[in-house]
C-alpha cells in the first residue's frame, strides 16, 4: 500500500464525511482544529442551519483569504458509481474517486496543507492569512458566504486578495483560472391571452401565437459584444409552458423562464428595458418577475493574478488562461468587499456527476501552487 | 301547475336519467319502446361499453334518419348550479334547466314526438324513417356512431337524408343549421435540441430558440381562403412545453400540440407538407405524429336543406343560415355513407356549461320543424 501525501490524506478524510448540502458532518471542525493548531484565530459563524467559519492568522498588512465550501451535491444514483461515493478511493491509475474530490474537498485539503507548510516555513509572514468556509454553496447560498461577507463588511474586516478553491481547470491543473464571473439575471415572463376553443379561434387570443414572434426576436437579439474580459451577454429560455394538455383548448396564458448571463458591458436595468421594449413592440399583454442571482465581477491583472499565474507557470510549466466564463460562484459575494478574487482549483470535468474524480497528483501540484502564491504575496 | 307538452314531458324524463358518457341509464330503452310502439323495427347495437341503437320504419324509397346522442357531459361543480342538474326544472321564465336540456335530450324528445305525430297522421308515408342513437358522442366516440355507421355500410343500408339534433341555433331556434363541418387534423411536434447549462450555451442547442421563428411563421401562415361553404382553414397551437423546471438547464426537446380546422380547400396531405416545409426551412430536427380526427363534409343545397329551411321559415318566420363553423360532430361519420346531413337543434349558448338550459317553448317549435320536414320529405 502506497503512502498518501498529506493533501491526499486530508482530502480522503473530508470526502469520507458525507456532507451533502447543507450538512457539514464535521469537515469544518477538522479544518478549524488544524488551523487553530497553527496559530489561527477561528470563529464559527453558523447561520440558521448552515455551518460557516472565518479564521485569520497574522497582524496588520495585506490579507490573503482562501475561500471554499465543505458541502457537496447529492450523489445521484448510487448504482451508477464505480466506487462508493464517500469511500475516497485512489485507483491504479492514480485517480482519487469520490463526491467532492474535485468540487471541492481536494482544494480545501490543498489550501490547508499549503498554509500549514507556509506558516511553518514563514512564521513571521507579512499581513494575514484567512479562511472563509461555508457549507451552503451548492444550495440556496443565502446563509453561507453572502451572510458571512455581510458580517465581515459590518466590522470593516480587511480582505485584499481571495483565492476560491472552485475547480477552475479544464483539462490540466492550472490551465485556467477564473478572474471574474458574468452576472446572472432571471426572468419569469407571463404572456396573457384569452382562452377558447380551437374551433372558434376568433373568440380567443392564443398567447403562444402572440408570443412566438417576440420569443424569436429575443432569441436572436445581440445583447452586447462582451469585452476583453467577458464573452458577449447571452440569453437563454430554460422553460416554456402553455396549454392544459387538452388538444382542443386554446390556452389563456404562456409562461416562460429565461436567464441572462451578462458581461460588464450590460446593466441589469438596461437588459430589463430592452426585453420589455421587445415585448411591447409585439403588442403583448405581459408581466415579468425579475430576480437577480448575481452581478458580474472582475479581477483585472494585478498582484493576485500575477502571483497565481507565476506560481502555476513555475509548478506546471503552463501559461494559465484567465477567464470569466461558466456559472456563478461565491466569488461574486466576496468581490463586493473590493477584494481581488481569483478561482483556482483542479480539473472540473466530472463535477456534479456520478464518478466524480480528480488526478490525485494534481492535488499535490495544487498544494504547491497555493504555497508559492503565499510565498509571493506574504513571505518576508 | 302547468301541463307540459309531450316533448317537454319526454325531455324531462330523459334529463332525469343521469347519462354521463358513456352511461345511458335507460334513455335508449325508453326511446326504443316508444319507437317500437309506433311500428319501428328496433335494433340495439351495443358495442363494447357503449349503448347504441338503430331503428327503422317503412319500406322502399328514400330514408330520412334522425341521429343523436343520449350521453351528456359531466356536470362540473354542483354548487355552481342554480337547480340540480338532473332535476329537469322549468322556471317562471319558461326555461328548462338541466344537463342535456340543450345538448341534446331536448332534440331527442322533439324528434321522437314529431315522428310519433307524423306516423299517426301519415301511417302510409313514403320511404322510411330511421333513428341512429348513441351514448358515446361526448366521449372517445370510437364505439358510437362511427361503429354503427360501419355496420350499416357493411349491409348497404340506404340513408338518403339525416337530421342530427345537435344544438345548431345561436340565439333563436332555427336561426342556424350546420350543413357541414370542417375537418380536424392534430399534430404532435417534437423539436430536438441539445441539453446543456445556461452558462455554456455554445455547448447546447436550445430547441425553444430554434423553434420560435418556425412557430411564429406557422402561426402567421395563411392556409387557404375558405370558400362559399367554409371559413378559411385555421391553425392553433394548443400546448407548448419545454424545460425541466430548473432555471439553469437548457432543455433538450420541445413538444408542441397543434390542430387544424380545415375547409374543403385544403387536403390533409397538403397541410402536412406545408407544415413540414416550414420546419425544414428553419433547419429544425423535428418529428410529427399526425392524427386525423375527421375529414370535412358538406351538404350542398338540395332536398334536405330545402325542406329544413322551408320548415324553419314556416314555423318561426326566420331565414335560417347554413353554416359549417364550429367543432366536429357525428355528422362526419354519417356523411361517409353519401348521406345529406344537416344539424338542427336548439340554442347552444349554455351547452357543456353549468346551468345548461333552453327555452322550453323552443323545443315545441323544434318538434314542429321536425314534423314539417318529415311532411315535406316523406308525406304521401
Ligand atoms: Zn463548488
Ligand atoms: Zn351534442
Amino acid at each position: 500500500m502506497t503512502t498518501l501525501s498529506p493533501t491526499l490524506e486530508l482530502a480522503c478524510e473530508l470526502i469520507r464525511r458525507a456532507s451533502v448540502t447543507p450538512l457539514d458532518e464535521g469537515c469544518q471542525q477538522l479544518m478549524m482544529e488544524r488551523l487553530a493548531a497553527c496559530g489561527f484565530n477561528v470563529e464559527p459563524m453558523n447561520i440558521e442551519d448552515v455551518d460557516n467559519f472565518w479564521a485569520r492568522r497574522g497582524g496588520e498588512g495585506p490579507v490573503l483569504c482562501f475561500a471554499g465550501h465543505t458541502d457537496v451535491v447529492p450523489t445521484g444514483p448510487l448504482e451508477a458509481w464505480q466506487h462508493a461515493p464517500f469511500a475516497a478511493f485512489v485507483d491504479d491509475e492514480g485517480m482519487l474517486h469520490g463526491r467532492g474530490a474535485a468540487d471541492m474537498k481536494g482544494s480545501l485539503a490543498a489550501m490547508l496543507v499549503a498554509v500549514e507548510r507556509f506558516v511553518a516555513d514563514h512564521p513571521q509572514h507579512q499581513g494575514a492569512i484567512a479562511f472563509l468556509i461555508t457549507s451552503d454553496e451548492e444550495g440556496p447560498a443565502l446563509h453561507g458566504t453572502q451572510a458571512v461577507v455581510e458580517r465581515l463588511a459590518a466590522r470593516n474586516e480587511r480582505l485584499d486578495w481571495c483565492i476560491v478553491g472552485e475547480p477552475s481547470s479544464t483539462s490540466l491543473v492550472g490551465d485556467m483560472v477564473k478572474n471574474g464571473r458574468r452576472g446572472s439575471l432571471n426572468g419569469h415572463l407571463r404572456v396573457r391571452g384569452v382562452q377558447g376553443h380551437v374551433a372558434y379561434p376568433h373568440l380567443a387570443k392564443n398567447p403562444i401565437h402572440l408570443a412566438a414572434p417576440a420569443l424569436a426576436e429575443l432569441a436572436g437579439e445581440h445583447w452586447d459584444a462582451g469585452n476583453a474580459f467577458f464573452p458577449p451577454t447571452s440569453f437563454q429560455i430554460s422553460n416554456l409552458n402553455s396549454g392544459t394538455g387538452t388538444t382542443n383548448v386554446i390556452p389563456g396564458e404562456l409562461n416562460c423562464l429565461f436567464n441572462f448571463r451578462f458581461s460588464t458591458e450590460s446593466t441589469v436595468e438596461g437588459l430589463q428595458q430592452r426585453v420589455e421594449t421587445i415585448l411591447d413592440k409585439h403588442g403583448l399583454q405581459w408581466q415579468i418577475d425579475w430576480s437577480l442571482s448575481g452581478l458580474p465581477f472582475l479581477t483585472e491583472p494585478g498582484a493576485l493574478l500575477d502571483a497565481v499565474s507565476a506560481s502555476i507557470r513555475n509548478v506546471t510549466g503552463r501559461e494559465t488562461v484567465a477567464s470569466t466564463t461558466g456559472g456563478t460562484s461565491d466569488g461574486r459575494f466576496i468581490a463586493t468587499l473590493g477584494t481581488q478574487v481569483v478561482e483556482l482549483g483542479p480539473v472540473n470535468a466530472t463535477i456534479h456527476q456520478v464518478n466524480e474524480r480528480v488526478l490525485a497528483s494534481d492535488l499535490d501540484l495544487l498544494t504547491e501552487i497555493y504555497y508559492q502564491t503565499l510565498v509571493r504575496l506574504l513571505a518576508n
